[in-house]
Order: C-alpha cells, then sequence, then structure tokens
C-alpha cells in the first residue's frame, strides 16, 4: 500500500497486537471566544464530550421528527444508496448524508450555534464531513459497540488528524435504561490501536455490525480504569458534542421507547480527507465528504 | 391435552391472540409481621418488589464469590445438567439447583432472613422452586428479554397460582449501564397471555434464548403506559425481591462490569407444582422441584 511510507501518528489494522498510543493533538484548537463558556471548553477538553440540553428548539425537533417520518415511508429514498434498511425488516434504520437536503434535516447541519461550537474548538473553518439520521427501534434496539470514530474516518476514509469533532442530536428522551450513548471520560486522550485488515467495500456491512476497528478488552478496561462511563441522557433537543477520538458505544434497547437522532460530524477544513490509511480504497462521497464546502459564518 | 379442561384463570401458549388478563391471586397473601415492615409491604404489594441494599453482609458475598469460582473452574460441574456453558467459549454462565449445594450457595437459599421474607408475603411455608446463579459477563453480556417467571413456570411447570416470589442477591456492582435488572412497576397485576406452543423438551435451548412466553409488544406498551420502568441497581448485598409475574428484563451489556447474581425462587408449600398447565412434560426437577421440602423456620 502506497500510504504505508506515510507517517502515521495512529496506526490502525497494520498491526498484530493492539495498543494504547497516546494522542498527539489537541483537543480545543484555538482560545477564540464563541457560544462556549470556558468552563465548557474546559470541560470538553478534559472530557472529549459535552451534553447539552434545551440546545435545540422545540419547533425545530417537530420539524426535524417530520422530515424524518416523510423519509421513512418514501421507497425511494429507502432504495437509496443513502439508506440503510434494517435486516429483517424494511424498515429505515439511518440514513446518510442528510445535510444535503433541502429541509429541516439540511438546515440543522448548517445551523449556526453548532457550526460555531465547531469551529470554537476546531479553530478553522468547518465543513460536514459525515451526517445521518440514526433511528433505533423500541424493543429490539440492538448495542452498538464501543468504537472511536476517528479510528474509522482515519483507516478508511483518511482523515489526517484528531480535528474534527460530532453533534448528537437528541429528538427522542434518551434514558438510562434505552440505549443512551455511553462516553468514557478521558478516553479521547489515547488512541487504540486495532488489529485487522480492512476489506474491500467493508463499509456496506460495517454500518450493520462492525467487525473491524473493534478495540480489545485490555484496552478498554485500561479506558474505564482511567475514567469513569458517562450516560449521555437528555430530553429531546439535547445535543451531545464529542471529540472525534472518544470511545463510545451504546447498549442495546428492550425498552417501548426508541431511540432516534441526528448526527452530524464537522471536520476542519484544514483537515480534509487524503487517501485512507488502511484501507484499499476510500468510503463513497455519502458517507465521507471529499469535496469539502465550508459551513458559511 | 388432558390439562385443558381444568379451569386456568391464567391461559398461555393455547391461544392465537395475545391478551392481557387480572390477576386473580393477592399480592401479599397474609398480613402476620415478619421481617418487612408495613411500609415495605405496601410497597412491594404496589409495585410488585423492593430493593433491599446491604441486606446480605460482605463476608457471605465473599463466601460465595468464592464458592462460584470453584464451581466455575470445575469441569464436572461444567459437564452437568444443572450447567449451562456460554456458547461459543466453555465458560459457566448460568448453574441451577444450587440449593442442593453444601456450600455457601446451599446456605444462602435457607437463609432465615430470606425464607423469613417469603413466608411473610406469602403467608405460607416456602420451599425452593427454582434456584441458580447467573454470571453475565462485561462487554459480550447479552439482553433478557422481558418476561414473567410465572407465565413460563405455570405453563411448563405447573405452578398453580401467584404464590410465589424471587430473591436476586448482587454479587457484583448493578449499575444502570450494565444491564442491570428493569422491572415495570405494577405489571405483576397484569398476567400477559402469550402466544405459540411449547415444544418438548423447550428448557433446553429456552434458557439460552427464550422464544416462547414472550409478551407482546402491546402489551409491553400498555404496561409501561400504566407503572414506569425501574432500574434495579445497587452494591453487592443488595436484594430484589420480587414477585413471580413482575414483567422484568435486562438490557445487554457492552461495558467491562461483569453482573453476577443468586436467584432463589420461593414457592408456597400449598402452591406445589401440578401437571404443566401448557407443555406436554414438565421440566426436570433441577429447574423446577416436584418434591417441595419446606424450609425449616
Amino acid at each position: 500500500m502506497s500510504t504505508a511510507t506515510r507517517h502515521d501518528p495512529y496506526p490502525s489494522r497494520l498491526v498484530d497486537t493492539p495498543a494504547l498510543v497516546p494522542r498527539e493533538d489537541p483537543v480545543v484548537w484555538g482560545d477564540d471566544p464563541g457560544p462556549l463558556d470556558p468552563e465548557l471548553v474546559s470541560a470538553y477538553e478534559e472530557n472529549g464530550f459535552l451534553v447539552l440540553p434545551g440546545l435545540i428548539p422545540p419547533s425545530t425537533i417537530a420539524a426535524l421528527d417530520a422530515d424524518i417520518s416523510r423519509a421513512a415511508a418514501d421507497e425511494d429514498v429507502k432504495a437509496s444508496d443513502e439508506a440503510v434498511i434494517e435486516p429483517g425488516s424494511n424498515e429505515l434504520r439511518s440514513l446518510f448524508a442528510v445535510h444535503r437536503r433541502d429541509d429541516a434535516l439540511g438546515a440543522l447541519a448548517a445551523d449556526p450555534l453548532l457550526a460555531d461550537i465547531a469551529r470554537q474548538l476546531l479553530a478553522d473553518d468547518v465543513y460536514v464531513h459525515q451526517s445521518r439520521i440514526n433511528l433505533k427501534p423500541g424493543f429490539r434496539g440492538r448495542e452498538f459497540y464501543w468504537h472511536s470514530d476517528f479510528e474509522t474516518w482515519h483507516t478508511e476514509d483518511g482523515m489526517p488528524r484528531m480535528r474534527a469533532l460530532s453533534c448528537s442530536v437528541l429528538l427522542t428522551p434518551n434514558h438510562t435504561f434505552n440505549g443512551t450513548l455511553l462516553t468514557i471520560e478521558g478516553s479521547h486522550q489515547h488512541y487504540v490501536s486495532c488489529v485487522g485488515e480492512t476489506p474491500e467495500d467493508n463499509y456496506r456491512q460495517s454500518l450493520r455490525r462492525q467487525d473491524l476497528g473493534v478495540p480489545d478488552d485490555d484496552s478498554l478496561r485500561e479506558l474505564v480504569r482511567m475514567g469513569r462511563i458517562n450516560e449521555c441522557t437528555g430530553p429531546p433537543g439535547t445535543v451531545v458534542v464529542f471529540d472525534c477520538n472518544v470511545m463510545h458505544g451504546s447498549n442495546g434497547n428492550i425498552t417501548p421507547f426508541p431511540r432516534h437522532n441526528v448526527f452530524l460530524v464537522y471536520n476542519a477544513l484544514s483537515n480534509a480527507l487524503v487517501e485512507p490509511f488502511a484501507a484499499p480504497a476510500p468510503r463513497p462521497d455519502f458517507i465521507a465528504t471529499r469535496d469539502p464546502v465550508p459551513i458559511r459564518r
């Protein structure tokens, strides 16, 4: 692989034994003021995430719900590449690239408040690297195992450095018992180098079930020894802002309460994608933007 | 089936459509004093369960842990009928009939405090209908879907009435995020009549994965509409006492923290098993005691 000769501080899927590697990049890239108070910036830097209740008003949540219902009932949408359909049923589970839609979802991705938070923490212009809606059903919602998003974005998409963050906008109540997002405090300071090799078109099955880039038990135990597990609960309208390298996951959900969210990833413009660091070919553009358009200030 | 002509207030697995049937039996069968204060008895009657921290002393928990470690390392134990081995590994997941063991586990089942609580609530002599240890691992602990224990004990074991209760003794910390027991408050007042027919030797696979006696989505939604979901968390030594008909279950567990408990079922002596109400043959004696020996007062 031609990329093997590049210097890579974050190797993964190229090694035989897993390892915990220290982060080389800052978490907060500048100190210009922005929507977040200094205390929140400090908490983000230390823990790797923030849970911000009440950030998105109820009227916006209602508009998002309506657009999602329309999308979930649209057979053309469900047949598109951007859609992930629940195996065993014909239900929409995820839909990618919602930031390109001409509706409330598209408007949310360009929301000045979210973009300003991203610009404040990343100290650069930002663009949407990935966006999607996640519709986790009640009763039979499945777990999402621990992972660092950056591990995948680096190996499979070619994101060079840890200069990206995600906003998860909660559309339904997230309780501790319906598979809420779990984050490990401080885990963003350590990179878990994973074993395995990425096969061609891995994304087609990894969106359903992740077998690669899976952190080993010992590394997870060590991360949890250093920082506690946080449950990112909150009412609809809560936004969870989290660093691209925070170790996170979620348990399954046997309760009747579904868990829906919009997931938006902001990347620094200067951190645009290069060749994948450990995959035969980049993933499609609807999963990882390769023609960045900065969000207008 | 010869049993079909008996009057049965709690039909299940004999019907084509699921139904919510009112409970015909009391929850608290008498008012003689016992270890539980009247307030706790009332809470048990209303909610269907009690979470009692600190009931089992640390020295007993340590002795139980040691006996379980010995059992889990004993190939004879793991090869016995009483053992359930994790599919895909050779690890002990459950062990039945621990009340017959001549060790701390056996002593716990006959513990005067637990037996007195059972006698107080059931107003009768009691015996151990079923006992087991459950060893749910960290990282890959699987969910246990919603169920009423009585539904199984009635249909498959022939327990006539709702005059039994369970004590779950927590051996490891139960957090909200590691698959703790979830109970639906007030659900013990309603019996969910389930569809399906019990095949022969159903228990062999149902101990691993339950496909029968599974409540339908509408009934679960209705139960959760009437009563909230409670997370039975607590430190080691906590005892969760719950009625035989409480709807309960647990989510999976991706955290490193295992969830171990001892599960003891006390049945009223006058409620001893008869022929199964909806199964070709009773389950083996190590799963459902058919020769009741009352616990000595």
